[in-house]
């Protein structure tokens, strides 16, 4: 069985538990990953870990839990002009507790708006460093009359856990390949409910496989929720072979691949080789230390091979961060594709082998074993063997299939193919 | 004495014996080779090797020995439709013996044409799979009409021998330099006539030269030929230094020059070297599995530093495999020029050598040796000693010659006269 | 204290002691020299060096020292046609005491024009062969008469001394920074009044300073200054871990760099790098063993780390080795963007070290130390923390400061200024 299918059932899947999760009011800790994770694990079996506020991880420590059940704007006349059930990104995410009546030009001071947007509500947050405030469309803020408001926040700042969750598949090998998406933004279609729900269906998939590789999904909170499971793991990360980080995968745009910091690891030259010949426009990155949690897993003391998967570049849209980023911005075709592609690149991981020609002087007599169009001299039979040509010309046991694949400007699944047919005709042998 | 001519007389004589083999039928064994090699041993002394059928060779066995005599198909009125004495692409090499009559539809399975070039006989072959079957025009086979045909090929496949021959010239060194063309195809011109009679001349011109490197020609049926070489000289192919390919130097493209599986071989270097300054408009190529004969030889097994010389890009003309590759589509004037070329890269190859520069700190006095201009601040004396500077620049023992010249951007043949002088002024001194 | 300024205060005292030494006729011995050395020397304590005549340095002999009073030539009517005292271009450099009548046509045989610039003056010399000439403008020679003139050169040709001056300026280090400007033109106010101005001003600056290198700046004659230096030093060159050679670098064109042999020294990645930012349209060349004394100083023996700066790339202009390099050629504000260049370059050197993260495990945690902006979710907030998150992401020992601005794309000082705040903060610790 393979990870790979064309996407178009995946796609609806994938988009129907974003679509669940889209609602739920997030952060870096609280009620809302919990739910977050609680929707997450209807899909697969996940192991949910509760941190305690005041762990020390890495250079940080496991901050005190945010939950939130109301906030408000109301008006002299009782109107609730800003309203947390309208939407979730009205208060900045970790805001502190506030009941209190202020003059507008007072409660300016904490509120964020777009101007260069201004019919939509920007995403904030200042989670280490008490603060309070609202976000909202730069058009509402300028209708507000210079009056007295009522401002609630009712919220808690308390200690408490933080909370990821984690799915292990079990393959043939230690070996680990990672996929981590993060879990603590709001009502973000894109960033990151499309990459969520992906990667639990990729999941999904992956547990009814038999795999080479052992798989590790990780939904945890950005920043935080990676630092803090790379030190309660510190001693197993060298297990981590490969890696992707995975955000935004539900627009039309890209596909985008920035590399890992090592910039040559398998996974690097995987992913391109694949989006290649995805029939997408793809754009590839190097390493840069701005992104998502990335920027743990490559830090220069661990500096592990995990690159980012988006569709758009963060950052390079006008959606970003911003209540535009709803669930029209995503599509269930735009999330197949999606899932197509990490799942070819995930076939391609398993595939990848190194192989030695065992017949490498000369070449072998491919007619005699039936693989070799019989009639020679025609001009088009050429191209059909010039899989097996390559394979047998590279395997010497320095170049693994994906290397030959790139070389010979192949997809990766004909040369596995053909690569299997020469393994069975005794022309191949694999390097252990 | 040099290899190099300008290339006009030597081009006159290539066409001429290319003109003479060129009627001949040809398979990858029997009589057309063995006359074809007599022909090519009338200008050098060839050693023709009888290889009996059965000889295990590599992955490979000798295949039996093909012969024909007579082939035609004669319609109801005795009118042959298709006669070998026409042209010897009419019969598909290595065709088993015909003798039957046999209805148009019948017949048709056993006939090849080319329908998008209706007009031109197809060249085919069947060596390892017993069959029969007659190519002609497209044309040609639409005007006949359903009836009942007689069929005759006159050939015999028997127990005999794979025939091939070899021209070898001793040098100051063991280090042979591999020239190697196939004498399988029957009357194409370009297609090997042109690369045989290359390879005579230059094999005659070298015979009376006092060269470096020793020099193995290599006249063989293409693939089993080169096998059966590799084969029987498996023990002495690693002093192949430097090897190419020769085919298809008669037409007036490129040249095209495709590299070594090595890339960066001293032969790869030194074409590029040499193409880079010949004024035509060449095409380098990377290592591909799928050609010629530099398949065997570029074999993970053997590896050796040959790449392959062309003008067209095998399969990439119309003519490549049918009978438009005739006398009239090779020109003298192209054969001169690619005899030039490989002369030169010969010459290049003679003369690569690594020096020292004696006065390796500072420059030394080139003034006081009667070596540099001696009224300073003209702006033109400098382009003339740009060679010289060069040379004592690089000559640190790590640089040959012609990485020098490809970092000056000079052809090789000025700075290798440059050195001469600075050699015979004891400002260089060979790396031994 | 930093070598950099704006430039503007620098240009003006740059031209003004380019305009002072612009009239005294150098050459690579003689009066003018020490002449020139002791208007440098006004500026800063130079040490003057006198080399016998005679004396061996490396593979050349110091020449016999010359020296010129007067030379014209007279008409007829007793007028000077040509004058030294107009123009020392007039005498081609070495020329030979002559005192004669003679004829046009015998003159001519002793006269260099430039028929291509018929108004301009050329430069000549002729150092090691004993020879005599004028140089004059080409439509001053088409009016000469066809009549007997007299040819007065007062020179003298006799042992003496090669002269050269040095300022050395002692840092923390031995190691040592090469400054090397020739001082052996005549009245070429950009070929290299501008160059030993330049060197002049930089030296005065940088003796106020503490530095890290010890800086060396040379002031001799061009290839047997630069071989005579290398001959006495031949012990000490290996402490020279930078160097530059200036010229022409008081026009508007470029900047210009060519690049040492090594290629990949780090005063080339410097150099690159700063002009990349320098807003002006830099040129990099490779390193080619024709320029000034980078040929001596790049010779194979010696292979130091220098390269050459100009504006103009030398050669490449009308006005080079004529009387159109005249001081209308050479602006203050074009030597004062020269001047601040290479004073970047010096504090880039002088700034360059690799450090540890001391943190390197997970980002640290920038914010608590007041580090990072702290609202998060700003689509703007990111760019202004690029280059602490690429210091600390790259800083595992092997990336240099320079590396990270390299592969951030951020001018270094902005680089440099950043690792400052960080090794306050402990996040950093230079590899020592």
């Amino acid at each position: 069985m393979s990870a790979a299918d064309d996407g178009t059932s995946s796609g609806a899947k994938i988009f129907a538990l974003a679509q669940r999760i889209y609602p739920i009011c997030r952060s870096i800790t609280g009620n809302g990953v919990r739910q977050t994770l609680r929707e997450i694990g209807a899909h697969i079996p996940l192991d949910v870990h509760e941190v305690p506020t005041g762990t020390p991880v890495l250079d940080w420590v496991v901050p005190r839990e945010w939950n939130i059940r109301d906030a408000y704007i109301k008006d002299p006349r009782g109107r609730k002009v800003v309203d947390l059930n309208e939407s979730n990104l009205h208060v900045m995410s970790y805001s502190v507790p506030v009941c209190r009546t202020m003059s507008l030009d007072e409660l300016k001071s904490h509120i964020f708006t777009l101007p260069d947007q201004p019919d939509l509500i920007p995403y904030r947050t200042s989670y280490y460093q008490e603060n309070w405030a609202f976000c909202m469309a730069h058009r509402q803020l300028e209708q507000l009359r210079d009056n007295t408001y009522e401002v609630v926040i009712d919220s808690t700042l308390a200690d408490g856990h933080l909370t990821y969750g984690e799915y292990f598949h079990l393959g043939e090998s230690d070996d680990e390949v990672l996929l981590s998406a993060h879990v603590c933004h709001p009502s973000l279609a894109n960033d990151n409910c499309s990459g969520l729900a992906l990667l639990a269906e990729l999941a999904s998939r992956i547990s009814q496989m038999r795999t080479r590789y052992s798989y590790r999904f990780l939904f945890a909170p950005g920043t935080i929720g990676a630092i803090t499971w790379l030190a309660r793991n510190e001693h197993r990360v060298s297990r981590i072979k490969h890696g992707l980080v995975v955000s935004m995968v539900g627009d039309g745009a890209g596909p985008t691949y920035k590399k890992s910091r090592q910039g040559d690891a398998e996974i690097d030259r995987a992913m391109m080789h694949t989006l290649q010949h995805c029939k997408l426009t793809p754009t590839i990155l190097e390493f840069s230390p701005y992104g998502y949690d990335e920027r743990q897993y490559c830090s220069p003391g661990f500096n592990l091979p995990v690159g980012l998967f988006q569709r758009s570049r963060f950052g390079a849209i006008s959606q970003y961060h911003t209540s535009a980023d709803d669930l029209s911005f995503i599509r269930p075709e735009h999330l197949g594709d999606s899932f197509r592609i990490i799942s070819e690149v995930i076939d391609l991981l398993e595939g990848n082998r190194s192989y030695y020609n065992t017949s490498p002087r000369g070449e072998p007599q491919l007619g005699r074993r039936g693989l070799y169009g019989a009639i020679g001299g025609d001009k088009d039979a050429a191209a059909a063997n010039m899989a097996m040509l390559w394979i047998l010309n590279l395997s010497d046991g320095h170049h693994s299939l994906l290397d030959i694949a790139r070389r010979a400007d192949l997809p990766f699944p004909i040369i596995l193919k053909t690569a299997k047919v020469l393994e069975r005709h005794e022309l191949l042998a694999p390097v252990w």
